[in-house]
């Protein structure tokens, strides 16, 4: 046992290495000195050190190896910080977008630069060569085809195969019910048109895909941010008071695998989002494109499933499970769907006939299931496949979120690093990521970024990772 | 010669032929009673009834064929109306679009009703198995492409395309000056959102397209129209007032073959339009999607040429020319165009790949320049072929546009007649056409139709003509 004098000093040892540590001179999986070095350059006994050691172990900062010694723990495999509840700002903002997202825009057209930014799967993991072969078909086949306009709501053939997909999806929306979009991003932004006037103000989750912001911000609506957390996902107890309290015409939310938290909403808390939206009676635009990722091969049941008077515009796409290239989308707009099908006439008269006959032929033929049974497994691993290579790289103190579905990472680095100076450095080096700020009104999340697992685990990946990793550390310890 | 007496006799019998004809009871191609036949009928003199006739000649309303009696001319054959200058309306008016556009845009989907309505041009005269062939080896040989997000500007080797065609329309646009779009009514949106706030003013031709008031109502853009003539198209006189009255933000202009007039503005009276928007600051955004289409073979000059600070935005597509369903397009925006950039990337993200592969390569072929003699001879031929049927069945005193490209003719048919009430019938019988108030913001043109000749002659035109001519006349003499 150690006397008082020798419990300081072991305190004093624990603090130096802790230290170490932080500042990222020691990484996540280096071994720290052996017990008997350490008592001989710290002149201490071996005892103190023995003491050091089991208090870094039990703070969580080192684990023993039996035979082995003890090593710097992958600190970001530790549960994620539990949720600090940010002050509710119930007055709207007006949306500024950073220029971290130009940077992002940027690099995305760049195939020099390592994809860790954009939230795209890599063409291997998707059917884009099923998918491609059809389309090849069909234009041979249907030798006029796409000479004409297809006006909304879009392409029969495609919305059934919709129609059907959606009895997957715990729901049972009918052919009619779906309006045909490039993507879903502009399913979105028909559906904030349909239900907001420019000066409006909108809640939405925080932190969110900062596409939905600079959208927000372009359509000169104001935000109110409402918080999410990584495992429950929108905090429904500040939705009721922003509701109750903040003229809000609508309410927008990622409920399963939102991004970048990757949080999934139950479906109790989907079902209490629609009844909160229903008692103040505001719409709710549903973004469920990560809906068909859960890594357990289940597919939750999106918000729209519990809708009762058609207030629920639910938007999906093709573009994370298929081919975002294709620019497939769809929403389902409830009792918005005549104002919805006129403004998509007006945005851009139709859809592409060749690329919803393709991915209708596509769904058609049965394959998807079989396609995303593998797409779910590969984007699972992945995922934690990143996590590790983050956990080992990145200097202590970094959360990493873990997340049951999509392929995007919430990485929670030290108060100390710049995400959007980290973003800046690691594009010089050929690595683009995507920094917190961008990801909220208010610019939050200032120590945050988001690391998409969309290219499967590589050297390339893998070297990117480790760079990223360094420079982190090394703006941590700046 | 005639009596005092048979002087007023035969201007009776002219005055109650004219009034059969101005009926419909006597129809254009009708063979009058012969001299004889009236004479006898009428107890007047055979002196009498040829004075009458020759009145009638000269009033234009009938023919003598040598050797074969007297005629109904085609009224609509002779020129339209001269200009009558509307009053300008200088406030600003808020879009309200009839319902007369939902009819319209539902009839597009029926491939059983004969389609005169949208401005479209029929399969058969697009090069669309080209296109398809050309798209499916694209498929086939890329077999990833089409996986990933294009962010805007857009594939950079359909912009090369399209710099390389811009000098064939007497301008210099370089590759990087393109933004590509899903259409050019996306490109408008775009434009519209660049240089535009909701409530703002914006001056737009009268009449012009109603997808364009559509979109200014969505838009929440009030409009100020300045009239627009057959011969000359915009007029720029009381455009100068416009701008120098109220505070507008926008122009907007379809300054080659408008639609629904035909109108071409010469590259005199372009370059003035220029000028005159540099004068008071306001950009101008200019849609050419039918300058191809000019008949004689030539290929007139858009404003943007006159362009000297980059606030022409130009906007087109090859929906006119190659297939409207491949939804490509594209705005060269001028000083605008980063602002473009970004509204394209939140508002759809990106244009589908494989549609603007199929594009560029179609354009790099080479086959484009000898398809479009093909098209504008057929449409030329197609044009003056639906003009002669309008003439021959549709109440006298209907005139028609003569226009120089393009595909459709603006028929005004006299003031009795309802264009919505005859829209309604119409479409009953099958038939769409597009009623003249949907072109307006203040819904003028109460009598007018837009007729399209996308579709090559043939007995089911014939038919629909003429159903339509009959229609119109009983509207007329109703």
């Amino acid at each position: 046992m150690a006397t008082p004098a020798e419990g300081l000093k072991f305190e004093r040892v624990a603090a130096d290495v802790a230290s170490l540590i932080e500042r990222g001179a020691l990484r996540a999986g280096d071994r720290l000195p052996s017990v008997r070095k350490l008592s001989r350059e710290r002149r201490v006994s071996i005892a103190t050190v023995l003491a050091a050691y089991t208090r870094l172990e039990h703070e969580g900062l080192v684990e023993a190896r039996s035979k082995s010694g003890h090593y710097v723990r992958p600190k970001a495999l530790l549960p994620p910080a539990p949720p600090r509840k940010p002050r509710l700002a119930l007055s709207p903002t007006r949306v500024t977008v950073s220029s971290g997202v130009a940077a992002l825009v940027d690099s995305m057209r760049d195939p020099a630069v390592v994809p860790l930014g954009a939230a795209a799967v890599a063409p291997d993991l998707l059917p884009i060569r099923a998918l491609n072969r059809i389309l090849a078909s069909v234009a041979r086949e249907l030798s006029t085809a796409g000479a004409s306009y297809d006006p909304p709501p879009g392409l029969l053939s495609l919305r059934r195969q919709l129609a059907k997909r959606s009895l997957t999806w715990g729901t049972a929306i009918d052919e009619d019910s779906f309006v045909t979009t490039a993507g879903a991003m502009e399913a979105l932004h028909l559906s904030l048109r349909a239900t907001t006037r420019p000066g409006d103000a909108i809640a939405i989750g925080a932190p969110t895909y900062f596409g939905l912001l600079q959208l927000a911000e372009e359509m000169n609506l104001r935000v109110i941010e409402v918080p999410s957390y990584q495992g429950t996902g929108l905090d429904l107890d500040a939705l009721e008071t922003v509701l109750a309290q903040a003229p809000v015409k609508a309410c927008l939310a990622v409920t399963t695998f939102d991004n970048p938290l990757g949080a999934l909403m139950s479906e109790e808390r989907k079902e209490r989002l629609v009844r909160i939206v229903e008692r103040h009676d505001v719409p709710l635009i549903e973004d469920d494109i990560y809906g068909d990722l859960a890594f357990d091969g289940s597919r939750p049941r999106p918000a729209k499933a519990f809708d009762r008077d058609g207030r629920v515009l639910l938007c999906g796409s093709i573009s994370k499970t298929m081919a975002a290239g294709y620019r497939v989308g769809w929403v389902a707009a409830g009792r918005y769907q005549p104002l919805v099908e006129r403004l998509k006439f007006s945005q851009s008269v139709a859809t592409p006939t060749l690329m919803q006959m393709a991915v209708a032929e596509y769904l058609a033929q049965g394959a998807y299931d079989r396609h995303l049974r593998h797409l779910r497994s590969a984007l699972a691993s992945q995922v934690q496949r990143y996590r590790a290579a983050i956990a080992t790289s990145f200097p202590a103190g970094t959360r990493v979120s873990d997340p049951k579905g999509g392929f995007v990472l919430w990485v929670e680095l030290p108060q100390q690093v710049s995400a959007l100076r980290l973003q800046a450095r690691a594009l010089e080096r050929g690595i683009a990521i995507a920094p917190g700020p961008i990801f909220s009104a208010r610019q939050r999340h200032a120590s945050s970024i988001r690391i998409t697992c969309g290219t499967p685990w590589s050297s390339r990946m893998d070297c990117a990772i480790s760079l990223l990793g360094e420079l982190a550390c090394e703006e941590a310890s700046a």
